[in-house]
């Protein structure tokens, strides 16, 4: 499964790890989880950090890490087992495949636990194990205050900022799987464009594109939005039926069988055709999302991305005449905020938000915190950009009824919006782009660049349809 | 989305519970559960004991039962929450659609806890606040011994006992759900077959098959078995591409957006023809579930169902060579089991192995509990069948090399098994076929009928695919 250029990236990432950590380390896999009885479990998903140094998915398993060496910690299944689940590698095959220097069975654990750095383990039962056989809770990095954390916590701490490091950056494994992950995902949203005039409803479409995920054997990275309410941000239910002059909203990603994501989002008409009132503002959403790719690059601080972003929206809604004044000033006082109120990307990897377990940790710069200013307080990522970074880029344009029927915020912001304007842009909801943008030395590379983004393009991929009798 | 019968029905399941229990109850819905970061979570599955009596899936909910009356504790989402997820039911309107007396924010259920009967919450976050809240641990009904049972665990196991007697029986409510579930599912496997000679691989017809559940808005009851390794029983894995020759066993059903289930196999063959070898054989496991099913009615133990399953397996094995000697004295000897080694079926409602989350209690008469003889070990239920009592019917013919290559078992078996006439149907890996079969008055109903068993009419099915140009 594991090729050598894998293998290889494998190594070096624990050889980095101990340049950087000088305890050992324990990381746990987790387990699957139980739907609605013993028997019946959700599909095992490894904890990321587990999968980043062992590189493939193992339930019920623990790696240690030391001074570069791994030692895989795990039991193969028992014989009475086999009968049901068919034959399993042996420990010593699974070492192997992931280029262990040792393996033990689970129970030898125990021996390893003093002085070691670790992050929670992922599931209820597997943090029951961990907690018991560390003899201490495991919180996470840094929670609570520095000034309050022992020994054990600082450890953590360290490990978790040293791990952050590294993934912040996608080696050569990291950036096969995800342009798998991207691929798969572009074909599977082109899939959704050319079959929507065949189908009637969200969830028929929502099958169509998640079927050729599956396809590939990789389930989604997150739950899929496919919706003709594109107002609501994490719409996670299929209930409607297509009416003439729906937009529908899609971002789904696929997720690799090694656990890496892809997260893109497009929007297009169900009829085929967008109105030039949904065509306008379709437009204005793509000069966003064209101009925030142009501008990324090493060192640039992904916060004046979400800015540009923020500035070219608020540009837009003035030409069509939604907003009134300077854009500037707009963006200064956050009025974007109210059809643009998330941000503008985040990080993308093993994780479709990349190590938000950790918090903020991965996500901002040390010392950096969030802004409680309407148009940032939901931006992800706010640290100067580098080279193998990948992260999304993904403007929108939403009538969010929460927002905008907000008495305080209309009083608030009644000299900026020309409501009688808006109400003409009725037939528009909800509007995304999205894409997954790789920092490059050169400026940066849009792995999922085969999805059209351009409307006609669009239209035209929707109308390539062919009917079924 | 609930009907005034589904309401009747609702209404009288607490009506009988109250009849049956005469402390308050108290069930929780569980919340949905987090997949590697806390803000991306596998689909939310409410408890099956909250789904019988609440009507509908509701996250982070608690239902009291007193008297007949409900009282639903749940909070609405946050105004922020709206912003992310759109416009909320409020709990008025909740509390109507499931016909609760009374709701309450969730803070109130702790003025309830005083001798109450409950069963434990479902997932580790709402099991974590049940424990709190109760001031005491809920492990379940009937575990450890009862002259050890304290008043609390003998009133959370009257409750099991009263659930599992109101479980047991399928209202009309259930009916209309359990048959909406099982018409999608035949769909499903229909659409599976007439596409096979369209593809490729176990993946690509897994995607068509749940793609169709999807299309319905119904999750998988449970993880799909699609595979041309069907002897592994258990399989969830889809690496393979088909060969000629290959059998594909195929157990996959779906659930209804309230939550009940279905759950059918069948086994075909993916170049649309069975050789001789496999036709035999699978004529054999169709004769057994074809018997069983004739066997069906009020009063039967379903143990002889599954003796009687076991015994015309034996003689089919014994008319085609493998098997040698009479078959009553080869079921006796389990000899069957090297071969059949599952029982014939199970309970099917809510879950897919109806509450198995109670263990054995709702499976097991009381007073019996499993036998340790091969052939019986692993079936689920021993009860005799009563009228609105549905029931899976899964015979199967299996070459487990776990079992086949078990030396104990070779010599246990030396005198009954034809080695060099069983290496004559190597084509043969697995074969099951499985229906949902409701108990009636005059005998049995087979809700998942409309899909094909006899061997020629799966061929014609499979044959009848429009190939794609």
């Amino acid at each position: 499964m594991l090729t050598s250029v894998d293998r290889a990236c494998l190594h070096h990432r624990r050889q980095q790890l101990a340049d950087w950590v000088e305890d050992p380390v324990l990381l746990w896999s987790g387990t699957s989880v139980s739907r609605n009885f013993a028997a019946n479990r959700f599909p095992f998903r490894a904890s990321s950090h587990f999968l980043y140094f062992a590189g493939m998915p193992l339930q019920n398993a623990v790696i240690g890490l030391a001074a570069g060496q791994l030692t895989l910690f795990w039991d193969e299944p028992s014989p009475e087992s086999t009968v049901w689940h068919g034959p399993s590698l042996s420990r010593r095959d699974v070492a192997e495949q992931m280029g262990a220097d040792d393996h033990l069975p689970l129970s030898a654990v125990p021996t390893w636990t003093l002085a070691v750095a670790t992050l929670p383990a992922p599931t209820a039962d597997s943090l029951q194990q961990q907690t018991e056989w560390l003899g201490r809770s495991v919180s996470g990095s840094g929670s609570g205050h520095p000034q309050e954390w022992d020994r054990h916590m600082e450890r953590d701490h360290q490990l978790a900022q040293a791990i952050i490091r590294l993934r912040l950056q996608q080696d050569d494994f990291a950036l096969t799987q995800l342009q798998q992950a991207a691929q798969i995902t572009v074909e599977a949203h082109l899939q959704g464009m050319r079959s929507t005039l065949n189908h009637a409803s969200e969830a028929a479409l929502r099958a169509e594109i998640e079927s050729v995920m599956m396809a590939h054997q990789c389930p989604t990275a997150y739950t899929s939005i496919v919706t003709v309410q594109g107002e609501i941000l994490h719409n996670d239910i299929y209930p409607h039926t297509f009416a003439p002059g729906d937009l529908l909203l899609v971002d789904a990603g696929a997720e690799t069988p090694l656990g890496w994501a892809a997260d893109v989002t497009r929007t297009w008409p169900v009829s085929g055709h967008f109105s030039a009132t949904q065509r306008d503002l379709y437009d204005i959403v793509l000069a966003a999302h064209d101009a925030c790719i142009a501008q990324i690059a090493p060192g640039v601080e992904f916060r004046d991305v979400h800015l540009l972003a923020a500035q070219t929206i608020a540009s837009g809604l003035v030409d069509v005449g939604i907003l009134r004044g300077q854009p500037e000033d707009l963006v200064e006082r956050d009025a974007h905020a109210l059809f643009f109120p998330h941000g503008i990307g985040h990080l993308l990897g093993l994780d479709v938000h990349d190590m938000e377990d950790l918090g903020d940790g991965a996500g901002y710069e040390p010392g950096r915190q969030r802004c409680d200013r309407m148009g940032l307080r939901y931006l992800r990522l706010d640290r100067p950009l580098c080279s193998q970074m990948l992260v999304t880029i993904e403007p929108g344009f939403y009538q969010i009824p929460a927002l905008l029927h907000n008495p305080d915020l209309r009083q608030q912001y009644r000299d900026c919006v020309n409501w009688d304007r808006l109400a003409q842009f009725e037939d528009v909801r909800g509007i995304r782009i999205e894409d997954d943008v790789l920092v490059t030395s050169e400026g940066s590379q849009v792995l999922t660049s085969a999805l059209p983004t351009q409307a006609d393009d669009v239209m035209a991929c929707v109308n390539s349809t062919s009917l079924k009798e």
